[in-house]
């Protein structure tokens, strides 16, 4: 089996186990209120790359985690992505119809319910990582990390700049700060809640996981720039050309095509850099470095 | 000094520690981005009765809990209050002009504002209780029963139960259950962190005071009933009278005035009656009860 074969496989395995586990940590349809629980089922399951589980998997591996905590790690992470997509997709913010080829909640549903699913998705990652049973130091710490990375100093704070920045002319350092926030911070406590599944971590072992997920981070948005003035909708999942519309600063409205694509390649090579030190075990958080500069939607 | 006397003043000093916590544990104004810091300190400051604080201190005084840990356990579970206010307030909940006597975030802000607003105390809740110094195992447990308290199965629950209900003939079974989860479920929540915080309950401790939430619980829904029906909306510092105008089941459409007060006081009795047992320590508790019943605003 090749190397990318290898890679590919252990992606779908990972999709499958978080389809699993989130179907499990969400409360059933057919529970009271049943609306409210179909809904979060509809936009947290069957969807996405799932790239932030990936990554508190991959950091786990990488520190021999414990199973049960990485999978609630994974999926408090996704519930917290899911429902900052359901917000942003709302009317009052980026008034978006599709989202991984599916109909987006307010308009399957309706706003009030699009507002609530994401109030108690995000009730629920905390939920599903305090119910834990490893060590609650450790768990307790996970909690603090997660809550920090999504609040208004993570990623609320970078919807914040990103609603504000609308039509106004940023810099390139001011772009960065935005998006450290809005996708970075997210990102960040991926790979710092898997490795914490595993170990407390020495200064070294933070410093390299920190320039690999400030490195990935802020690559996943430039690609995702390009991808938003490059490819189709259909491709997307999303509406594709919705920045220029917007009059949102992307980098390629910033550095134009050619010089974000070399900025995202000097990102990935910033990534593998960083995490060089730890050797082969780190190979399936470069390999994801590889896939959030390479992909395609 | 009388009994009512040293009851307000308690109030008041627990106010007054409240408005401190809040002020230190939201991000200053001054810090980036400093519009969403803004108003989430325009929403969470200078407002409210602080009911679920006063509820978090008293319980928290029948067994001498740790006073920073009890602290942060209050201003988590007004954190979660608040954000549901803003959330609720929303033209796609309530759509609501007036809180607490000022215009509402998406009124003196926008719509976005409010949404991230929102969110962004949510996640904040999470790390001002995560944040404690105190006993790891307490602390998991207490972001355990914050997060179970504000999602699907609790706050988050309720208010959409709540929005499927507009315009539909609930049996007082029903209403009760929704109110149960609606703000039920936060009241008991801010009981069981104040003792917590104090020491890990038996199970008569338990059962007393769980009794004595639902009581109150419900008895604080049903006075919010009756108030929407009977006063002005400067006296309530919102809207009155929304729950006729909106077509909502209440207690006072279901059962009318009269009994609407006589359930009130017989709730009252039934808080009272829980913590008999805790003898003088639970004064506090039992002076909330009254209050909560006997409130005219």
């Amino acid at each position: 089996m090749s190397v990318a074969q290898a890679f590919d496989d252990w992606m779908l395995t990972n999709q499958g186990a978080m389809e699993i586990a989130l179907a499990q940590f969400l409360p059933s349809a057919a529970v009271v209120p049943a609306r409210l629980h179909e809904a979060m089922r509809y936009t947290a399951l069957e969807g996405g790359k799932r790239v932030r589980p990936a990554l508190v998997f991959a950091a786990g591996e990488l520190f021999d985690a414990d199973p049960d905590l990485l999978t609630r790690a994974a999926s408090a992470v996704e519930m917290i992505h899911v429902y900052s997509l359901v917000h942003d997709d709302m009317p009052c913010m980026d008034d978006d119809a599709l989202r991984r080829g599916k109909p987006t909640v307010h308009v399957k549903y309706d706003e009030a319910t699009a507002l609530l699913v994401g109030d108690a998705l995000q009730a629920q990652a905390f939920s599903v990582l305090s119910e834990s049973t490893a060590d609650p130091v450790r768990v307790l710490a996970m909690v603090r990390m997660l809550a920090q990375a999504a609040g208004s100093l993570g990623m609320c704070g970078g919807q914040a700049i990103d609603l504000a920045s609308v039509g106004t002319a940023l810099t390139v350092t001011e772009l960065e700060q935005m998006h450290r926030l809005k996708t970075g911070a997210l990102l960040r406590a991926s790979v710092f809640l898997g490795a914490l599944c595993g170990k407390a971590l020495n200064a070294n072992e933070e410093a390299a996981l920190d320039a690999y997920a400030r490195a990935v981070g802020l690559a996943f948005q430039v690609v995702d720039d390009i991808l938003d003035a490059t490819a189709d909708s259909a491709t997307l999942g999303k509406t594709a050309g919705k920045d220029a519309a917007d009059n949102k600063p992307t980098y390629v409205s910033l550095l134009g095509l050619d010089t974000s694509r070399i900025l995202a390649k000097k990102l990935l090579n910033d990534a593998l850099t960083a995490i060089a030190p730890f050797g082969d075990k780190a190979n399936r958080l470069a390999e994801l470095a590889h896939l959030i500069v390479h992909r395609t939607a």
